[in-house]
């Protein structure tokens, strides 16, 4: 069976990249949909970027489905700080019983701190895209969309979350079937052997739910964890960007256009990478090809309390159990990854 | 010509249990000398005891030298809270200048927190064994000791710190000419992938010095790191020390009564290791078959302010760096590691 593919989008620059990738993979792999979680942006926005990009680079056929919209417990969000340690531990023990999450969301929600700096308020580093003339499918239809795929294609599906993990763990939780189905996870997220990007313990997407991803490692899903540790290591320089923009192509410039944008805040606040990082594209390009990262097996939990919350850390308690649960990857072969990336997105682009 | 071996120990339990195992590999390595830093004891008790060890265990020809025996800055020492970061940093930058480091020590350095509990206040369980008839070498004699060492055997000498790192810090900041003599430096510090056990940031002997031990992942120097995420996969059970009282000698009787206040105090605190960690023993056994264990280079540096102080992690500054300075280790052969201890153990103590 050809292989099928799932991309759960917070869309978001370097997601706009990873769904332009996934398109210049179309040889080796059907990008069966997208769905919508929050991180860079809120899920509306979400979704309304991954039709925009989608009509942009002519795959109208693509359907976005949008997905859980706020995390499990009140947790990092400004509006919430008075929340106590106890009132998030019970609202994810609530949660975990198939209960509903502590709260309602509204307008409450806040995207990672920070990245309106990153992303721009349009999450697409201020590039004007039409609006897609498709609107995406019924509120929260993500969950129910990405258990029936999986169900139904198994180790032929590959899905890669790249936002908030509160999507992911609902579909492990409402159907634990899925855990040794063979699907495979490949997410964007955390920081094992580096500081996190959001705080010193944190990466962006962990911190958006942290408890989210903590029951995805734990719950016995088999997962690849591409993190900073990895994404890091890759750069998008901006001599290499500006070459979409001899494609002469609506796509080619709006590619050039959001990543001079992400490039200027990389050069601003992280010059040692001297570009912008891969982040998204990168996990997507590891999905399909494991052999572009080193990864070694670890049994993962997320730290939920204190200056250490959202941090991506061994559980001990599972350090002596021989089944490691998730492949963290450590290495990657960078200018194959780079030169893929290129031929890829500029095949998309063209 | 035939492999040298020096241990810096703050010789406590493990550190004793790492002697015993140096002293059963005698076919492989010659143990040349042991420096004595501090962490679970001060220095002088440090060398008391490896002289002491060493005398029950028949082996007086092995000098014991006294190393440095306070951190670089004033840290995380009950005595001395008042501290700031900036006097920190001060101290910091005037050691590595090479001048004397920030205070100056007396009575007010403390062991790594909880140390009494886990090694008791004699460092070795609360056993009793007779002093060695030997006194240590000179005081602070260690650092020249292992620079005399390092120069003449290059990299026919492996060294391995089990406590507090500034010794081994002074070392390579005196002479920056042994980062590139091959010498073997193996570490047991640090948690990469793990949560500490002073703080869920720091592992002990870190602890202890963070200053000294970013000076020596960042120096320069070759070092392998053998952290908590290997050490507490392995564990020593009360059954298998209890086979060396059948042993019917002095030696013998010692280990089961040191190891038993070890056991103890593990089956109470980290009950899911089921016995002590083996951490100095596997930094020594690593040290001399490093196939013993699976490893990943890093560059690394501590973290030096807040509650992140202590930690091991990676550097980002040097992420692009293809020269990776630190083998970390991640996985470990347990059962072969934990046949080699008994094996060698039980040798030494015949």
């Amino acid at each position: 069976m050809r292989k099928k593919l799932i991309l759960d989008l917070d869309t978001g620059i370097d997601d706009a990249l990873a769904i332009a990738y996934a398109l210049g993979s179309a040889d080796e792999i059907d990008l069966i949909g997208i769905t919508a979680t929050y991180g860079n942006v809120a899920v509306p926005l979400a979704a309304r970027n991954a039709l925009a990009v989608l009509h942009l680079f002519g795959r109208d056929d693509v359907p976005v489905y949008p997905g859980v919209d706020h995390p499990i417990a009140p947790a990092t969000l400004p509006k919430m700080r008075g929340t106590t340690p106890d009132e998030r531990a019970q609202a994810y023990a609530r949660w975990q019983n198939g209960g509903a999450d502590g709260w309602q969301t509204d307008a409450s929600w806040s995207p990672t701190p920070g990245s309106v700096a990153v992303h721009h308020s349009n999450g697409i580093g201020g590039a004007i895209i039409p609006d897609s003339p498709r609107a995406p499918e019924a509120p929260g239809s993500a969950v129910d969309f990405i258990i029936t795929a999986a169900r139904e294609y198994g180790p032929d599906l590959t899905i890669v979350p790249t936002g908030a993990m509160t999507t992911m763990a609902t579909v492990f939780r409402n159907a634990p079937d899925l855990k040794d189905s063979g699907v495979n996870v490949t997410l964007m997220g955390g920081a094992l052997t580096l500081p996190g990007n959001v705080s010193p313990a944190a990466e962006a997407n962990i911190s958006q739910d942290p408890e989210a991803a903590d029951y995805l490692f734990k719950c016995g899903a088999r997962t690849t964890m591409i993190g900073l540790d990895v994404t890091h290591q890759t750069a998008l320089t901006r001599e290499k960007a500006h070459e979409w923009a001899s494609l002469g192509t609506q796509a080619g410039d709006f590619l050039v256009t959001m990543t001079d944008y992400y490039i200027d805040f990389y050069l601003k606040n992280q010059p040692e990478i001297r570009g912008c990082g891969l982040h998204d594209p990168l996990a997507v390009a590891a999905a399909l090809d494991p052999s572009l990262v080193t990864t070694f097996g670890f049994n993962l939990q997320v730290d939920l309390e204190g200056p250490f919350r959202g941090r991506t850390i061994g559980d001990r308690s599972r350090l002596q159990d021989p089944d490691k649960h998730t492949q963290v990857a450590l290495g990657v072969d960078v200018p194959e990854f780079l030169g893929r990336f290129m031929t890829r997105v500029t095949a998309a682009a063209r």
